[in-house]
């Protein structure tokens, strides 16, 4: 493309000044250029953190997303700012559990894609963050299983999932007090398990610094970790690596 | 007694200095009382913790306790230092992976108790607390199984060896990294669980912290903690234990 | 019963179908053999953990529960909650200061161990946690007697009352501040010390770290720890000890 | 296969004993079905952890692993260790930064897969981990590309390579320090950022600590965390997420 | 002066009491001296921490400091404590991101000094440190520009404006979250860097204390640290260096 | 004495310039003055701390001190360095427990007064710690009665003595493990309790943090802390309150 | 006391049970003489802790010690529970910025002791724990002078104040933020130091952490420390030192 | 310069592949301009971090930069390793205690300003830290003065000092043990304070955390903080604010 510019001058199909303004444009595609892999991920809805904004704030960012007709992926939204931004947007959809709100153009699937990532966590006490990782999955576009209730402390009933875990593309393993069930599927799965360490316990648990080093220190092999309580996180570590399976799956 | 001197004084048959003096005893026998279940411990060998004290200290010591003749056991001792004592006492016990020195007048079983405390640990790396534990156990009159090998991140062989775990009267499970064994032991089982973190790990596991963390809050009931490293503090919690089971069993 | 099964296949009493159905569930028994020590359990009611729970869904766990005509625990629990499910359950008893609230099945005693736990702590500041302790044990069918306002600073009284903790099968000693009396318990007497810290305290106490670390630390063999403030935890541990010293004692 | 079994024992075709043992088998199945997804990694070399291991033990442990025709990969090992093993193992390989030594049996690549993974780090401080990253990621069978030198604090060197870590499968960012590579790197790629923080630095770096909250704290999506120092690690999840491109790719 | 004094003794033009006096002031002025180069602060107005300190005690305090005719700088004050406080004195400026209320005497420059402080932050979350320190730069009457939304997430935000961030005196970069903003200005600028860690995140954030070790870590010369969530001090620091500029410029 | 200098002058006594002199000594006495109180200490040796010093920078610094005709006081001091010391000043003493070594002038006690500073510990391990105070309150001055081996473990070793320890003017408690015994001191005694962590014990005790925050919130009132293993600064503070005694003592 | 009831158990003047009855009292006057020391202190109000005690709670303890004829101290008590307290006894003194609520029998000085604490902080927000500090000091009869607002920040006032503080018996120096202030103090005063750090700050102040290591590390001598806002135990031990400086003053 | 370019292709002076050739270099110069501000520093020797470098490596660099006839600056350099520098470049300055080794071009300077950074520490033991600060400063081209032994707990010291302190343009301020120096001096100058905290001390001191602490929280305005143990850092920000004195002092 610099060339042909370079050119045009030279024949006189470019003013020196019409190249320049041309160049300032390529330089601009230059900086595009390093944004270029990361449009990739423009299929993704823009994400609002809805933590610490206000409802009209978020509905202002809202429409700013809404006037390019992308998709919107609204995380940490409580009910009463949600039930505010659905007065006005009531096809938007509400899942109070996961506090997220979300609205995607296009809901059909367009590929036949079976694969899927398996959420996995111990109780209901986890629930929270289990839901905000799932929600963003499907959000995102990725199929979801959920495998509710399956703590150590009662290893059986992880057992009776194991197989549909393994079978998945990537696990998400979401676990509070003192974290020990990713270690446990990561020694029975073989594909890579994202690690979300949550907030629930008490007193030595020091708000999941407990489950967080418990994971950092896992000695299975193949598990990585974000952020205490980052369910969203979870599910976006995990949503890259499914999308690699997908566009594998679709070459097929 | 108090009334037994009391009526010899009245009949004359101790002067008041002499039953001053069996007071001043008595008196000492009320302090004797409140050492007196304490006494029961006496069974125990007496313990000497080895690190930081030298060889002669530590010859020394024994001789004193050997003046009682009583057993012996010392924790933390080099391959050195008991060398050194192995010297003078070729009769004693050495176990260089425990790091435990002792000695038992009495080897003979007196009972047929039958009943055993469950060794637990991940691997290799963790063996050295986990001998510790084991011949702590073995030294203070217990019977002991050693379940090595069995960690969650290839949790099949702890199934395959589950069931004499869970027939033994209490467990002392040992673990490092991240420490989430004891909370899968302590679901499967319905006796106590004492668990032993260690320092093995590096990085993020800060010497032992992540561990000990994870289990103070294991969500698996049963489970009580001791510091890290610290094999003997959890064999002498076992074997309190396995004492109360054994007096019953020499009951029935 | 394998062996059965097969036979019964071989002579034509079962047909494969038959059998196979029969083998499942005598897989199921497999995974329930997994599970046969923690049955043992059962004589405990189901504990469910109150805080973070809508007063809708404990009472719809609780119906869950007494549908398997089971016991029922209750921790943490708060007056309002427990108001609401004392309604339709008048029959429950409520301990405010334990936050417990349980149902037994059979109140009456069915043998005559006069075996108990001790529960001590210092003071009326870490009364809450005691209880807690005190109502989850005799909950879960265990003696208990208390010994509160026994704490260091004024060490007279705890000497006062060392003879009856001293007979106790077990002790589940209490402390906030720094933490200091099990270390003195534990040098009292010869059976095992369940060491809980409380969150009492401020400054310097970071929310019972210091108590924690002062347990953990002890100088006195014979103690372990469990997490802050889990009073119901150090109960448990301790009435799993009970239990086989009440074995033993009706086997006599 | 269970009901052949039942109807082999029907139809006489085998005895009661023989279907028992045949079933025993079953269920150890029935167990290594647990284990069937884990079997997919055996492509892997099995690890063996060097540090804390005497040379006589790994040297013990190789000749396990090679008399199951397996490959090989030691971690953690110093130069002196190593050595000892070539002199038995000349076909071994050594890579001393790295502190790795490894065999594979079969060294020539079976597909054409020209997938990637970029190995990204700051400076010539990191470049033990991250050696360690590279080296483990090309012995358990990825292509790998190294991007060294390229820190936040000379950003133009990030950028003159930017382009081909974009075109990578998954990027392995190693960084001491501040950690702040993997934030910047993955505000600029689309794929899954595994961030690896080193124990680089001094003062308040705390051993790794400042980098790693700094990576688990990202406001860049896609980037999850390992252990401080865990070059082995972060390549182990960047292999596993590479094989589910191959996969794809094969398929194509 | 002293020389002065006691000449006038000698004289007879001082009594002994007056000079006495007079020493005593010329004492004082001794003190006075070690606060002489503070005096340069004066152009300063004085600066009020409002954080709890009742609007009463605030008022107080302003009505002292305008009683000497200085100009007044309250820091964090609520919108409600300054609504009360504006009543009296509507002629005061309040800016209520920044929770600062402010009045000068003299609002017109007296010199055309055109160098400036940069104001550098990730985005909406930091805003309201970042408003603490451009609006105490500019009580304090440094010029000031403000680039916010220039996060490492979406580095090209940031090159778009290095330019005029590199042409200022000093910058003050504001980050919370993984705190990584400043090593990359600090990478880009040839002058000194004030880092203002914010306590923004969650998790392992630990209320800034993330952001705070990154900054303290920085691999990144010319960069220094203030408490976490402190704009003030952050731009205290920057009018410091700034008025050396000044006072260069004026010079010229 | 100002006023003296004045009316010198106004008589012509003195000259200006010999005032001036004098006044500017006046001066250097008003900063005296400010050390005036400072200098009631001076009765104590001066004070080194060996540690990081070399000999030769020790003996440097003692022969500066002994030109003053001081007493001598080095703490942290090896034997190795001592040995060098004491070929030049054989009339010094070295304390190898204490690693202080020390001189005084006149070591014959002018006073008989008899009141005395308890140094109390628990065991062998604290006892290097605790001979650090004993012999730096000796040489300080101070009568010192030695209350080791009374650990809250074995608590009928602390009540043998206690009585002679509560006529103490002044407590030192040592304490490392979980540092309970300053706790139960301060319950039995009416006197102030400087209390002393050391740094000995394992795994969770961190190097002494945990024996420091037990004190820090012992419940027992009248207990100060000072640093974790400083005996020295534990016997400073203590000599202080015995010095306000012997002052009363002395006045009687 | 224990010949003459032995001897009156030989002449008959005493029964066997009788005596053992007297002896009974003996023994529990032996634990009286354990609590002897302790009883001097009963010059001293008892001490309430209010935080966490109902206004009713606090009122039942007080009626309870005045029915002992005793004074009364109560410590951290709002202004609500205090004036529910003061309604029943208008006699009472009660302090809202210390928290304090206090009464004692005889108010006149007994003694024409002219000994007093400094009580030392740097300005309004450490206010309410010196505040605390100085209305305990009082109330448990000690002479008091306040040294506020002379911070480190501005070292002049406190130079114009020192010499008061070097003549007090003993200081109490309060300090929060970065709590340099006690050492400076301790580097200008010969006798002993108090250090109270307070949770004044934000930040990496980390709720006092700050201050409290500044004053544990103090290159000073002659300071030691207490908890954390714990203005009643610094001034505690401050009038156990003062009590020391009284006698011998009365025996003068 | 881009307009030029394109003039001489519209002129013919320049072919397109010449052209594109030359912006090329442009589009580098884009990436030099990034770097422009930067390139200012260069006036600054290149700075060679020597901790865990070895003396080759080290070597090695310094010819890559003597070979583009820069200044050299090497830091943390052992005694052994400059000596091996030396032994090629006797022209080097080696400075022991600061562990640094420099060589500059051109030492005579061209200009006359006056300015200094003044480099302030409390004692012997800070020194290695403070040289550091003070060599790496000369090293850079800036006037030092030294103010060594100054520390709080003899604070008249640092008063015989503090005019020449305060007529510096900038201090450095170095402190270990509790860090309270540059509260101090920051309230006693009107110019930018950089504090360094270093290590030294022991016990509650954690390797600097203390003294970090203590200068984040100081109270004093105009201080800001780098890592402990930094002295280059400390003088590096000292430098550039110098740097802009020395062009406004130029000007005039």
């Amino acid at each position: 493309m610099l060339e042909e510019i370079l050119s045009q001058v030279q024949s006189g199909k470019l003013t020196v000044s019409e190249a320049k303004e041309k160049l300032a444009t390529y330089e601009n595609l230059g900086f595009a250029k390093v944004d270029h892999h990361r449009k990739n991920r423009q299929g993704f809805p823009e994400v609002i953190y809805g933590e610490g904004k206000t409802q009209e704030q978020i509905l202002s960012i809202i429409h700013a997303i809404r006037s390019k007709d992308n998709d919107v992926l609204v995380t940490r939204i409580s009910k009463d700012k949600a039930d505010y931004i659905l007065r006005e947007h009531p096809e938007f959809i509400y899942n109070e559990t996961a506090q997220i709100l979300f609205w995607k153009k296009n809901t059909t699937k367009v590929d036949d894609y079976q694969g899927y990532i398996a959420i996995v966590c111990a109780g209901t006490s986890d629930l929270k963050v289990a839901e905000e990782a799932a929600v963003t999955a499907e959000a995102l576009g990725s199929n979801v299983r959920r495998f509710y209730d399956v703590g150590v402390a009662g290893i059986h009933r992880l057992f009776d999932n194991i197989e549909q875990i393994q079978q998945a593309t990537v696990s998400v393993v979401v676990a509070g007090m003192e974290g020990a069930l990713p270690s446990v599927v990561g020694g029975l799965v073989s594909h890579p398990v994202i690690a979300v360490p949550t907030s629930i316990g008490y007193g030595a648990n020091f708000n999941g610094l407990s489950a967080l080093l418990t994971m950092l220190n896992s000695c299975a092999s193949g598990i990585s970790v974000v952020n205490i309580d980052n369910g969203f996180g979870g599910a976006y570590n995990a949503v890259l690596i499914d999308n690699i399976a997908k566009k594998g799956a679709n070459k097929g």
